[in-house]
């Protein structure tokens, strides 16, 4: 059992998945995965993930081989397949993250292990969307019917696209807001309307006051090719106290981390910051993936 | 509960966590701490600092996460604090060293989990102290009353201050030795006489007949403008077999390692030699923090 | 009890390693090993082998301690000795790689943990060699009497002469096949013959039917001044489905790995390619070394 891409579960394991963090969380009960060995495979840095990994292995009572890429055989030449062939007998499960596009697919087919996708390129970081999931649902009780805002560059922050994904399937209102050029590509938007009968509001404006939960994401300004349109949009789209005003009191603000400087740090002090929550949720929503991909 | 300062602990604790090592390393008896993590953040390499922390824990029953600062977020622009606050999720206590002082004190105050300091510049390094005081306990049976000489570059090497207000503390006769021009700092000196009641010698000269403990630091060349002076001076501090007679047949030299050229091979195989005990002292002294910090 | 090199092992100990590991990998039984510590230190980058041991211990119940050298305190001018001695008091057994021949051997004196060599130069790899008898004989269930080549630059590959040494010694018939001017040392062939009162056939020739095992290691296109001879010589000992014409059925084929483009790929979905069993075959052999130097 893999798991490498959201669209490729079905709801009812995405909601299993859940509900198992749940119980994680809540601490009733803990997945007993020991003797086991998770391998981490992070071929681009990415400490905040692949430290949440080990740190969920180890919580499951797992132990952890972290392959080191920059002292790796790869350098002297050896190809992807021959190193994720012998990692594999060293390991029970592989989590891998790796800057090209389809290479963790790639990779669970040449192992018979389980593989555990911890971001291919753009394209799929599925324990993140998970992560965003579950953290709406322990705010919010329920995902079903909640006016879910996505905000920043959403054309290159292509994580944002599994997430809408994820959220429309669950039943969330969605509106997605970027700055003219920067939006979703309209055409997959389209489709996922189709596929869930649903609308998803589309605005280049930062208008939040009806968001019960607000999806931040950076915006870098080294897209824009005018440095004053740069400022300007990223101004615009920079999270302050007085860009909540009018908001929704119970507003929840997501940011999937790190951040640099698109919330200001005053915002890390008020109730409706929740992002440190949803990165530490990593932790049971991971342990509940390692039990979902080893006990299967 | 943390350990960031020697300054900041009292008398009963220092001694609480100095009885507890004893009884660790005589077998008596281990703390329990399975289940814990340790988390290493060290923002400035110190190899043996962070192998004896993960070795304590390891024989604590506990996991160890190593956050590579290298390849970590802070390279994407995150803040310290967001660092340290994510890390808090994954871990239940933080190991940090860090080349800026004050900052590990800065990181308890962000996150609410236990924090050991590492070391902060060159400022404190609260666990070196401790075991410092351990190896001469172990070997001595006592503090109290012993004629300790601390030698070297007292002006540079900061955390012989730690050391000096610990000794004082725990009522030995201290006598500090340092080149002219690398003396620890009068007033910092005066100070701890006044807080503790005592006079603490001072001299230029390498005459160490009287000593019952040598704590030697390294004296580094490139603090002298003149290269013959820096030649002779670190020429006289250096320790051989020849600048040992005299002293006392039971004398027993410390060092924090590593050392470069301070201390003659020829010293390591004398009896005298202590400070690869003291090094291997890390381990029940850190085991005994780790229980300290997560117990109470 | 170390193990340093195949020559200082008696054929009774080997063959009781082998005896442990095939049980190990029957699944039969599992060194408890729980609560000890293996270090690693890595001198030279070796991500198969580093993790391999590391695999092992952790199949044992050991937790491991991971020496990174670059970050290590040889760089600000410690010596390989005061290393090797102060992480001796973190761990229970050191597992060492070095690119300096003798130096593991230098490490184990130095120390009274015990030692296991991870390769040292181009002079010793035991644990290789272990793995390649275990994989021998657990493919064709002896290795006495078998027709084993040895093919490849067998001048340069010099853990090739351990593992013709522990051929011998196990009954085997080799042949080595190696390019003109690549050829082993001929006095160590000899002297391996005269010990183990065998002979060893020699021949420059890709000539394999009579081979129940092919061992095959790299040619570096680099050793050859003629670019046109190199090519001409690498075509010649690359292994491809043509160069198996002829050869027995049940031939095996093993290689160190990692291997770059000496066995064509489509080698890889042969039943006779059997060098990723190799490879996983060094957690049993190495959790049989590990149990080995610990339990005497």
């Amino acid at each position: 059992m893999n798991v490498i891409s959201i669209r490729e579960m079905t709801k009812e394991d995405m909601e299993k998945i859940l509900q198992n963090a749940a119980e994680i969380a809540s601490g009733k009960r803990k997945p007993d995965l020991r003797g086991k060995i998770l391998a981490t495979l992070f071929f681009e840095p990415s400490t905040r993930t692949k430290l949440s990994f080990q740190s969920a292995a180890q919580r499951c009572g797992m132990n952890v081989l972290d392959f080191l890429t920059e002292q790796s055989s790869l350098k002297k030449g050896e190809t992807f397949t021959d190193t994720i062939k012998t990692i594999s007998g060293y390991a029970d499960v592989l989590a891998i993250r790796h800057p090209k596009e389809g290479s963790v697919r790639f990779a669970s087919d040449v192992t018979n292990k389980p593989v555990v996708n911890g971001g291919d390129g753009g394209n799929q970081h599925p324990t993140q969307t998970l992560i965003d999931l579950f953290t709406i649902k322990q705010l919010k009780k329920k995902i079903d019917g909640l006016n879910v805002y996505l905000v920043g560059d959403l054309k290159h922050a292509r994580t944002m696209r599994s997430l809408l994904y994820a959220l429309c399937m669950f039943g969330a209102k969605v509106t997605v807001v970027a700055p003219k050029g920067l939006e979703m590509e309209r055409s997959y938007v389209e489709e996922i309307e189709a596929k869930f009968n649903t609308k998803v509001a589309k605005t280049n404006e930062m208008d939040i006051k009806d968001a019960d939960v607000l999806y931040i994401c950076r915006i870098q300004s080294e897209r824009f090719e005018d440095p004053l349109e740069a400022k300007r949009v990223t101004e615009k789209f920079r999270l302050t106290k007085e860009s909540l005003i009018g908001s929704k009191e119970e507003l929840a603000i997501l940011h999937p981390l790190p951040k640099i400087n698109e919330i200001d740090a005053e915002i890390d002090r008020m109730p409706q910051a929740k992002y440190f929550e949803q990165a530490h949720n990593g932790i049971p929503v991971r342990m509940a993936v390692l039990e979902y991909v080893l006990k299967r």
